[in-house]
């Protein structure tokens, strides 16, 4: 364990570790950078610490605006005063992931002799992601997180957390994530980098030399993306089939949808690093748990320790409800102590991102528990 | 009805009716061209013909080589001697779709003045597909056909000839199919549209003037269409999470799936049209039966004379059990003779193009028993 760095306030800022990283694919990061924002407090005894866990496309700036878009935090809802990861309460921890592209170490990041990385970053894992906030964890003098906390590819950093760092880790929430990603998944993600690649833009990666992006295959790929968050009742209910307000006839204008994932798609290309959605989208393709135990999840988790919570979306068909229940029965035959609710809801995946009051309180009252196991105030 | 037509052999052919046809859009086509093939023999009495419909990219060669690609037809385990639909005992027929691009009228036939249609091709429905189609008909002198059975797009041309030309068609066989065209399927369909449209060989629809075509934007369409016409089930058992044979390394290769639909999406840019596809995906995308009767399906089927078999296959999330159930009830529901089959199948969507004896039995005994009634020998 390092020295204890001095407490930080909230604000926008990053941790360099000058010795880098070394990789699962073999590779040395020379040199490591992890951004991240804190909200709260951390208290005298360094217990209250919640680190939270972004998606795909999700960033460290969870809960207040967004700096390059000045939008809301990605999941105000759920993290701030009062609310269920409650910063009142919790200090709470946001990393930019390995591999993204707002300030940690990836493609877009410049390499030692100040070249951009590009597509000459190395592969990484969710597992190097997680390497690289327990880095940053120690920085900050927490040698225990009262818990770890992500939604999506954010559930599947929370699931390695446990069991790469056991005893680092007092509860972990799991929320609408896999053991693995599925072999449909790993497909969408194969059409949204093939677009990406087949704009004439791209480069072979090194766009940035031409003082380009790849835009117009990026967005394609957000599209595709954005079909999958949505389930037919959500996507039904939007836009259903009525046109767009004002369109002349059934000929003369696109489907409301289109528009709407047009407009999406457009949006997205403005804060988004091509070629960090191909390095993040690979290693959420290989993420598989049981790999490394010839498939068998019970010993995956053989020396976890923490207390889990598992949480499913009745109609997310990208991480369907059967993908958490393997999670929670594998955990529990494993001698874990892990809770399992599927919450109903109509939204699909991105129901953990939405208005969702039970999955909240579940939430919630699962962190309370942890805090006063812990004895936080 | 016109003067009865001599009676063609198999063979390939179009036949034009230079009085053009008018369109659903308004517009009128000044001369229509409908590419069709023809297996089996047509009886005296004209009674044994099953006009079968294809699918979004099929084509009329249901059975035998396909010339472009000499590949088998895209429907041999279901057509020819002795099969589902008998070319022993029935007379069958294929069009290839208004809108298409195998030789039928479509964005890459010629207008009268010799120019490319292109972009400029007018929209059009899957009622202005069977109203083509009945026009052949009748240049065939068939003033009756015994069945019509299509699969997904050819399930939707299906219905349609059952409530556009009721006293024309005395089965109907709607296979893995839909009574509209749902929100998330118009999704999937406008991602696909916006990967061509961002190819910059698309060139507005013009890239047969610059000698190109938008190949990369297509095979992504293609990639993620692909996707939804596979289970999970059958993705993850053909590809799973297996590495390609001879990776070497983690990271030194891609996933087989990807490879796979890299191959599947090149093949397909060689045969297939992008403006057909565009013009056939809004077809579908347009398609509504209940639409004209403020949503109420009965309705629609108000006037229907048919017998009905409606199919669909337990893994298909493109074209769910759901739909083809609400066709069978608003069937029911309007006085029509309906039976309704759910194949037990883990192949998707796909399930109805592959070999799947129960629902070749299926067919095959409705089809029988049709004839029967007809009094086909």
């Amino acid at each position: 364990m390092d020295t204890l760095a001095p407490i930080p306030d909230a604000g926008h800022r990053a941790e360099r570790f000058a010795d880098g990283l070394l990789l699962d694919c073999g590779e040395r990061l020379p040199e490591l950078v992890v951004a991240y924002e804190t909200y709260g407090r951390l208290n005298a005894a360094r217990t209250n610490a919640v680190l939270v866990c972004h998606a795909l496309t999700g960033d460290q700036f969870v809960a207040g605006a967004h700096p390059a878009t000045d939008r809301p935090g990605w999941w105000e809802g759920v993290v701030g005063p009062g609310r269920a990861i409650d910063t009142d309460r919790y200090f709470v921890v946001c990393t930019n992931v390995l591999g993204g592209c707002m300030g940690s170490s990836g493609p877009r990041s410049a390499r030692e002799d100040g070249r951009i990385w590009g597509p000459d970053f190395p592969s990484v894992t969710i597992r190097d992601m997680v390497r690289a906030q327990e880095r940053l964890m120690r920085a900050l003098g927490i040698s225990k997180l009262m818990a770890v906390v992500g939604g999506s590819m954010g559930g599947m950093q929370a699931l390695q957390w446990a069991v790469t760092f056991p005893a680092q880790v007092g509860a972990v929430a799991v929320i609408a994530a896999a053991p693995l990603h599925s072999a449909q998944n790993i497909a969408f993600h194969e059409v949204g980098r093939q677009a990406v690649i087949a704009d004439p833009a791209w480069y072979g990666g090194r766009y940035f030399e031409h003082d380009t992006a790849p835009a117009r295959g990026l967005a394609v790929a957000r599209m595709a993306a954005h079909i999958t968050y949505l389930s037919e009742e959500a996507l039904a209910r939007k836009f259903g089939r009525r046109l767009r307000e004002g369109a002349a006839s059934l000929f003369g204008d696109q489907f409301e949808v289109e528009s709407y994932l047009n407009y999406q798609g457009s949006s997205f290309v403005r804060r988004f690093d091509a070629n960090s959605y191909l390095t993040i989208t690979r290693a959420m393709d290989l993420f598989d748990l049981a790999a490394e135990h010839d498939g068998d999840l019970p010993a995956a988790f053989a020396h976890v320790a923490a207390r889990f919570l598992v949480v499913s979306f009745s109609s997310d068909w990208l991480f369907p409800t059967a993908q958490s229940r393997t999670i929670a029965r594998a955990l529990n035959r494993a001698g874990a102590n892990a809770s399992f609710v599927e919450i109903a809801s109509d939204k699909g995946h991105d129901a953990f991102l939405l208005d969702e009051p039970v999955f909240h309180e579940a939430l919630g009252g699962f962190l309370a528990g942890c805090a006063e196991r812990e004895g936080v105030a």
